[in-house]
């Protein structure tokens, strides 16, 4: 394993870095552990995470991932491995593309479509990188936290995470007001990590499902604490522009187009800081209140 | 059948529609046919519309489709039936999804996964729709054509289509010069439909498949008679936010905010002439110049 810098991998990332490599126990099928972030169900961008990865290395090294499209079906759970069903639905030329079926005690929990290409020149075009201020002006999400008076055992489960995230915005849970559906996040691995190419998206990948479907509710007024609220990631879809690294700073640009139905729409783009746009996500996520 | 205007559906139109309904060869499995657009290969928007009228078939009627993630595998051959092959993956207490599997020569040209929910109220906000002149005060994609000089066997291509288009804007793909990311159409059938709420969906992801990827070449100056030019549907997604109907004009609104490594990604907002955003869309495509 090379590492990049001097820094020691901590042990909530490195252990994040092996659950995503996941346990090979067929050309197609994989199984993969969980990393339990203290709320009893799997968090989703682990499962994007294991299952970009599962995909991945059904393809050639040199075929990187450009996008990815997912559900999530049912709550995961924790305490359970999940086997990670592979189709080879295409070996193209110049794209490959997979299936995968990520599974639980017999039932689908997830599932997702990933498409792979080599490398080739091409027209270039991309909208700029907002106006943001850099992340070592920034409070970490920790400090926000702990300022904003969250309960300890809240406190407690946020301080160890693979990811550092920088709210370019203060935005406070407990005390929801409506403002526009906009965040900008600053992140990366808290850790250096080694060169593979894949590791780096399956990181992006699961770091790219914090706060997006959140940025719907931001106009409401509403949060996860409001009584009644029930939020839930219902699909992703990811494009991967260039190659990338998730140990160096990176900004999520969110924003919500849309809600109705029960549904809210978010999407974001995410750039490096010299300001290349190296993916842009899009999720839709159930914000219920059945109280209201 | 319950016509809403006293128009008569055009030809056209009418095989459209039929081709959507399918053949249902067993529960799960479905058969259609092709129209001819006139370029050898089947149009990606019919396979979107028919993949989704198969989906929706399996799902109790009352459950209205809110999302369609897709990706494009090879080109269907008009001349041969596609088998649509549905797997029920999940049926919730709230949501229905369904993952479709285009076929032909028994090797998948198409795969879908679409997510469908019962009828909720919900939280509501929207990006406002963009000023545009009235459809009624525009011209039609054939007379633009026809001003703009495109050759007869182009024109009668295009005399003769399903969907009624009036761009916003004129874009000369015979003279391309570059220009913002960024275009605007007017969209509906050439005649009146029936009411039933899956043929609006499944039409409106038809006739969303036009000029999306083309967007991402607006800035570069290229069109699809560049020389060397390989244009190609890469996946498709969509969102619907609320019911429609694809037989009274609807604005899709186009930008693309990235091009890179010969794929570009474009996205859209599908409005009412009242400004209700029913529908958001995501594609990117191949956009790979051999000879640049």
């Amino acid at each position: 394993m090379v590492l990049h810098y001097n820094v020691r991998m901590s042990v909530v990332l490195d252990e994040l870095v092996k659950l995503l490599s996941l346990e090979r126990i067929e050309e197609n099928l994989f199984r993969g552990q969980s990393q339990d972030l203290g709320w009893g169900t799997v968090f989703g961008g682990q499962v994007l995470g294991q299952a970009l990865s599962a995909a991945a290395q059904t393809v050639p090294p040199e075929r990187h991932v450009h996008s990815l499209h997912a559900y999530f079906l049912r709550p995961g759970d924790v305490s359970k491995p999940i086997v990670y069903d592979v189709d080879r639905i295409r070996d193209g030329s110049s794209f490959t593309t997979r299936r995968v079926v990520a599974i639980q005690s017999g039932r689908p929990i997830f599932n997702m479509s990933a498409s792979f290409q080599v490398s080739e020149p091409g027209y270039e075009h991309h909208e700029p990188m907002p106006e943001v201020a850099a992340p070592e002006t920034l409070k970490t999400e920790q400090q926000l936290a702990a300022e904003a008076g969250w309960p300890q055992s809240w406190l407690e489960r946020a301080a160890n995470r693979p990811f550092e995230m920088r709210p370019a915005q203060v935005i406070d849970p407990l005390r929801p007001t409506p403002r526009p559906a906009r965040r900008m996040d600053w992140l990366r691995t808290v850790g250096a990590l080694p060169d593979n190419p894949a590791l780096h998206y399956s990181l992006l990948a699961y770091a790219s499902d914090h706060h997006l479907i959140g940025t719907a509710l931001l106009p409401h007024g509403v949060s996860f604490v409001t009584p009644g609220m029930q939020i839930a990631s219902l699909d992703h879809c990811m494009w991967f522009h260039q190659p990338l690294r998730a140990d160096d700073w990176l900004l999520h640009v969110m924003e919500s187009p849309v809600a109705r139905g029960s549904r809210g729409l978010a999407r974001g783009r995410i750039y490096t800081r010299s300001g290349a746009l190296v993916a842009s996500t899009a999720q839709e996520g159930l914000i219920r209140n059945r109280q209201r």
